[in-house]
């Protein structure tokens, strides 16, 4: 039983690093394995979800910890089909795939996970007429920073039920749209979605690794140059999983320079700023 | 066994949402125990962590989902004494107590959450003078979020292992000079710390309640009013629960009201976005 686990442990650490930067001395239980086995699902099967499985996973965002118990987000389960297929299209996700977008329209529920100052904007206006810290950049920063814990909640929760999620960033390419479709009030806007549903056990998928340790954890200060060499080895572990999965060769690098110089990538997002401040919230 | 289980899931759902607001339905396993019994810890023991913690709970983090994995945050621990010291008192948050701060100096190792654009920054400028796409606000909340879910993973990973946790968005107070202590790149900034360490048993504390699910759950669009009555229904909770732990009685709408109204809550975060532009953050 301990050596079965212990190859469980080597397989998944092996996939997340690559053979190269294993860590050593990682500390292994259920809840651990639940946690390293993350992968994210794109192919859903069509089955509803188990009664209570919305309540659950958001019992369990909830119980995370969030700023000053401000409770400062909201979340919508979308599961009407023809809202889901408009969502996609108006965050542009649609286009990118032709009609519609599978992850969206295949799984069950999406859900959209809502940084939401506007009861406390509403509540703080009896004594002022203004909030005015809710007009700061750390006041929108603190609210999306919320919504992101408590939905990382939602997911574990979600995965140890056997479900698989994807998360949807480009919910913020349209968000001026997006929002109206949903009738958001001010001072709140969607941070991303989530599509959660039954894997497709046909989905050539593995996990997906990340740089080394050597190159995101430092101990009592930064390092600034550690990470260099560390790139050169985890280009190795990313081309194997890419040719794994049968996506075409490409370096980690040059997702990176695509992701960071070519405004494409943004697909409407360069627009957050001017949105967010139509929606209430100032950024000063 | 089912009995005793299902007595324990209703004890947590009870502190959680109070005796008015307890939600149907909830589905239970081992996972979904840990999570709804999160809460925050801010009296250690002077205990080191086993062997291996730090490393498991980043491979945790590193196992969660990160946009377009662009691998875009950092960790530092904080071991030192005297680093944590200089910590809390660089943020102001040494002087709310008189002398330092007891979660950050009380646990063995305070770990600083860094959004970190820098090495992707360093990456993209073999190709152009500024990486474009980095001077947008998205880009800097992408990789904010990333931070942020990557961090909760790493919560749940501490707490499978009997420690417990407290984040400490006050590592914003003074951004300006952390970063410099720390040694942090441009386009880095650190969202929050977290003392992580096991409980002192001598904590009086309990399980936080939240705003009823009523609240904060929609369907398929956003219902602008229903949180209206569920306010009324969370006082009776919260009151419950600052009575239980000794604190003054105070009402939830009265601590929001002074979170949105009153300046001296920020502590110096109105000056984020300021310092985040020095750092290299155009936020446009």
């Amino acid at each position: 039983m301990k050596k079965k686990q212990n190859n469980r442990k080597e397989q998944l650490l092996f996939q997340r690093y690559g053979a190269d930067s294993v860590p050593k001395n990682i500390i292994y239980n259920e809840q651990i394995d639940l946690l390293l086995s993350h992968r994210s699902v794109r192919k859903y099967l069509p089955d509803a979800l188990p009664d209570g499985t919305i309540e659950t996973i958001i019992a369990a965002a909830q119980s995370a910890s969030n700023s000053s118990n401000l409770n400062q987000w909201s979340v919508i389960a979308i599961t009407d089909p023809e809202l889901k297929s408009e969502i996609a299209k108006t965050s542009r996700l649609g286009s990118k795939f032709g009609m519609g977008n599978p992850y969206i329209e295949q799984a069950p529920v999406f859900l959209l996970w809502i940084a939401d100052m506007s009861r406390n904007n509403k509540i703080s206006l009896v004594e002022n007429e203004t909030a005015q810290v809710l007009q700061y950049t750390d006041a929108f920063l603190m609210a999306s920073i919320d919504t992101a814990i408590a939905s990382q909640n939602a997911v574990v929760a979600a995965e140890s039920l056997g479900l698989g999620i994807v998360y949807i960033g480009a919910m913020r390419n349209n968000a001026k749209e997006i929002s109206v479709l949903l009738n958001l009030p001010d001072y709140s806007y969607v941070v991303f979605g989530m599509a959660v549903g039954k894997p497709d056990p046909t989905e050539v998928s593995r996990i997906r690794p990340r740089l080394s340790q050597n190159a995101v954890l430092h101990y009592n200060g930064y390092n600034k140059d550690r990470w260099l060499d560390e790139v050169t080895v985890y280009e190795k572990a990313f081309l194997e999983f890419r040719e794994e999965i049968g996506l075409k060769n490409k370096s980690w690098q040059e997702t990176v320079r695509f992701s960071s110089n070519d405004l494409t990538y943004m697909e409407g997002r360069e627009n957050l700023r001017t949105t967010l401040q139509e929606r209430g919230f100032k950024l000063l």
